[in-house]
């Protein structure tokens, strides 16, 4: 199952909506063959692994981290193919909560005298898809709060300088991140102050959605996130100049007006309608208080932190809230920790005290 | 050499003001004899090796991570057992700067035709004795700044809870840090908020010497600090009650009378003053405005922070400091890095911008 999931991983940034799956072929012992769903619309990972398998898999087992699904679709039910393909076992990771599956691809190759083994590397397999099953239930993108903070909490000075807090390394990691998600989204401050571009570039990867929010619209599209490269979204008020919004969308611009609250854009409502859209995925590269209105607002799903040895005192904070007691904090569960150079990288799963 | 500073690190706690040994003896690719200097008085780690031997050491190679004594002090000189016991090679890790060694040990051996090799795992061996080269060449205690601090860079909430940050197991190790260092430090907020004893309590090791700042002699000598488990300083200004001066002095409570310069006690010279009287190192325990102090004056060589995943979003800050650029930051070196369960441990050496 373990190379199912690293299978699976493989289509990450190319098959959303979709889930990431990976399927493996084990007869004798051996694995006879593998695959994963590579593209949106494409064959998913049960088919790609009998496709390839080097010899007939009847009587094999089959691994795959997600439910096989048994309803028509873009592609034919998988369970089909296995039953056709006269698997033995099946060992399944996660079942698949969509109203079109839940359990009926474990009833189908049941009923066919397949043995089905269900939770297998289970919380493993989750998270593989932690984007799919969070879209299923709540009907709104993930979101993944990113920053390169100080060891002390800081996202940037008080001369709001942050070039650079985190090492090359972890930068590189930044946009490989920002390959797996379908969007990225960052406030009108950090557009003015840092003009980031928002694409991938030190590593291979499709470029996110690149989304700004702009109470006033006040961004004039001459920044970078207005390039060709990749589209873009402003979330905005609803009364702004009527001319601004025109000259924007003729840019190609894609303009979404959000109700204010206390002089804060209602970002609940403006990701359910990008989630409308076809958006699973966004991944804030801030500022701070953007961050900490997603914290505020228990929108946030995850965190990717880049903590570097440093200093600063004060300046910009990843969260500006309120706590009075230990017990009462954000909790942060790690996924994962990796190096790189100086810097830790840790993989966060955000819960919210009750 | 890794298993002679293994060696060494035994004596961690016990042998201050000297420096940590630890030798190993090594004839015909075999491990012939191993030690440790255990207690301050008592013999070396050569002459420890060299007792311990399971055969004859004639040819044999000593590696030791410092220079060996050459002069006769508490023992005789190292050099003329080694010299004596016909060693052919020995391999040391760092030079010893002191006044009576600086390079005698090294001259009187190869004098003596043994192969000398210096500079073995250098930096790995200069670590093990930080704290020994630093008051040696500064006069004054190594300082260690211990916090707990959350992701966001807070060792307490608003309403300064702080009870806890970090796990269990990252306490128990903070008990171990305060073992191995000579002293413990705490501000007078520290003491009113927390009451801590200061003692060693989760794992075996000599109580430190517990210090406490205190501008205008207010504590009244209820705390727990004033016990009679270890020996208790108060740094306090120079026109305090005497009557309370001569009431804490009746407890056993030795003061330092320091000046206050802008509202805050003259740490500098306070802890020269306790270096005069063998204190060697100082962990500081806080709180806030004490790390700040140390940071900003430039007197904090080394930080043991233990991180945890949760967000506070405001409160005690770590460090109240103020950098207008990144590279103006206050740089950690990450010596050694380890979990704690959640919790991140990280041994950090500070680098102060030029």
């Amino acid at each position: 199952m373990k190379l199912a999931v690293r299978e699976a991983l493989k289509g990450s940034g190319n098959v959303s909506p979709n889930p990431l799956v990976g399927a493996v072929v084990v007869k004798n012992g051996n694995i006879i063959g593998k695959g994963y769903h590579k593209i949106y619309g494409g064959p998913h990972a049960e088919i790609n692994a009998l496709d390839n398998c080097t010899e007939s898999p009847a009587g094999a087992d089959l691994y795959v981290n997600l439910e096989p699904c048994a309803h028509h679709g873009k592609t034919s039910p998988c369970t089909q193919r296995i039953i056709a393909e006269r698997i033995s076992n099946v060992y399944i990771g996660s079942p698949d909560p969509s109203d079109h599956c839940c359990g009926k691809g474990v009833r189908e190759l049941r009923d066919a005298k397949i043995q089905v083994h269900n939770d297998i590397l289970r919380s493993e397999c989750d998270m593989v898809n932690a984007v799919f099953f969070h879209c299923l239930k709540n009907k709104t993108p993930y979101v993944v709060l990113k920053a390169a903070v100080s060891l002390d909490g800081y996202m940037a000075t008080v001369k709001n300088d942050s070039k650079w807090i985190s090492c090359e390394k972890s930068r590189k990691e930044a946009h490989r991140l920002r390959s797996i998600y379908d969007s990225v989204l960052v406030g009108k401050n950090t557009v003015l102050n840092d003009d980031p571009e928002l694409t991938v570039r030190f590593v291979k990867g499709k470029n996110p959605v690149r989304i700004a929010t702009d109470e006033t619209l006040s961004l004039d599209g001459h920044h970078r996130i207005f390039n060709r490269l990749a589209p873009t979204v402003i979330i905005t008020g609803k009364n702004v100049p009527h001319d601004k919004e025109t000259f924007l969308k003729g840019k190609g611009i894609k303009i979404i007006n959000a109700d204010i609250h206390n002089g804060l854009l209602d970002l609940k409502t403006a990701l359910k309608e990008l989630y409308r859209e076809g958006i699973m995925s966004v991944m804030v590269e801030g500022g701070g208080q953007i961050h900490s209105y997603m914290l505020k607002n228990r929108m946030a799903q995850r965190m990717a932190l880049f903590l570097s040895p440093i200093l600063i005192g004060g300046g910009i904070k990843l969260f500006d809230g309120k706590t009075d007691l230990i017990k009462e904090s954000i909790r942060l569960e790690t996924v994962s920790k990796r190096n790189f150079d100086e810097d830790i990288f840790l993989d966060l799963i955000v819960r919210y005290s009750s």
